[in-house]
């Protein structure tokens, strides 16, 4: 199933796609898709009401597409785990998941206007495979516990000014955490519908021009290997976003790529996922 | 003024300390603690309702005290930010601030326990001084503009596992977001109450034994300049938390320390803040 939260920011309703991909409210079983509704059972609720026909057709033309799940606790993120993309940016392939954490007011819809902060030099694209809990992940055993707490997939542009992570000293924080830094959707498609996570490419393109074009087999650290490696370290929580990486393609690394400017627009695509579109706009 | 939550975790009440330190109810003028009560004129309405009398006495003994305000939308740390303490890590003093972030469930009361991450070695203690943002704070001017932003300070202990942080691969964010790693308050004070944020000093002991003493005069970037650059980089926003960074004194540091272990009681201090009793557990 594909939800999704549509409307003006803060105030986005819920609706879920049939198989046919027609819009229904899903407002008689639930005001939001958060961790709260995911944790509860939700998607199973849906699945019902969507069988039983109790949600009604919605026309959702022209209307804002927020981010699928409402703010999450924690977004956080994976570095380097795409070995293209570690080469291209000179690092060593890591030994273990790099993980790092972007402030989740970042989070907006998938086709908002991402804003280039003031003073920036060298604000860059990442499309990603976001993974989104639906459960409580601490200590898991194994990777092969993680598929019991993923509520499903979204795509994520994780959005990063190259100066401000990599040449203002210490920690990549402030590189990742500018205002609409995090354009997250359209869906979040739940797992049963992605099946594989280890088999979807990822594409972005810059005013029509391709940038990326990757596939998640080639992460270094799989989507299981990585909610069980997190969950040794923290607690993640249902509707936290995880972000899985970036394969090569990035302005940032040996190409001829331009930084983001005020009016380029951005196309993220991940199979199975939909397709994002934002235009750049100026802090 | 000084704020407080008490109750079980998930469940505190608000309570307002009077001028005698006698503990008095909240909730006749709100339901919590939090960026919503701070940004809509919360402080003032407790003053004006102490000076109204209409606050009824409480009695607390006994009662756990939670963290004085409600899960942030972001707990965001300076590192380095004392030259001792930099000194003893063998790092460069800053040239401007290392901000990194912490997982926003990492907070927990000020004398709750703490728990040793499973396969930890190093987990160590970090006396600091915690802002907490009254307004939004989106690229202020100067940092003259962020007193007007911040409505207090607490106390956090921001409790670090220095393996994961520093020899497990790239960022700190593993080292720092493990479950209970975020002792905050007891109290939140009113930054009226607290006057002058660079004339405070701060303690730590553990089982008796003093670790840290510093004084926030010794800090690299002062509260306000802090307040003032992390918003040229993102937003902060009202009830958000900001760990100053800590002085010397760590178990990290070139000195004989131990770190921590399951049975040890660390004590934190802060002038004004109040004091933490916490114990150490195994997770």
């Amino acid at each position: 199933m594909r939800l999704l939260r549509v409307g003006d920011p803060g105030s986005e309703v819920p609706v879920v796609l049939d198989e046919s991909g027609h819009a229904r409210d899903l407002r008689p079983i639930t005001s939001g898709i958060g961790g709260d509704f995911l944790a509860d059972g939700g998607v199973s609720r849906v699945r019902d009401a969507l069988t039983g026909g109790d949600l009604p057709a919605m026309d959702i033309t022209g209307m804002r597409i927020g981010a699928p799940v409402s703010r999450p606790g924690a977004l956080v993120c994976i570095g380097l785990n795409y070995s293209d993309h570690a080469a291209e940016t000179r690092a060593e392939p890591p030994a273990e998941p790099v993980v790092f954490m972007k402030a989740t007011n970042t989070i907006v819809g998938p086709d908002d206007t991402v804003l280039v902060p003031r003073t920036s030099v060298s604000t860059d694209y990442e499309v990603e495979l976001a993974v989104v809990l639906g459960g409580t992940a601490r200590y898991l055993d194994s990777p092969q516990d993680a598929a019991a707490v993923i509520a499903g997939y979204a795509i994520s542009d994780d959005v990063s000014e190259r100066d401000f992570q990599l040449h203002r000293g210490g920690q990549w924080t402030k590189g990742k955490s500018c205002e609409t830094f995090n354009p997250l959707g359209p869906w979040l498609v739940t797992a049963d519908e992605v099946g594989d996570p280890q088999a979807l490419r990822l594409r972005l393109s810059v005013n029509g021009q391709p940038r990326q074009d990757g596939n998640t087999a080639n992460m270094l650290f799989g989507v299981h290997h990585i909610i069980w490696y997190l969950s040794q370290f923290m607690v993640l929580e249902p509707g936290d976003v995880v972000n899985t990486g970036t394969p090569a393609g990035v302005a940032l690394g040996a190409n001829d790529f331009g930084y983001l400017r005020e009016g380029d627009t951005v196309e993220v695509a991940v199979d199975r996922l939909g397709v994002q579109r934002h235009r750049i706009g100026q802090a």
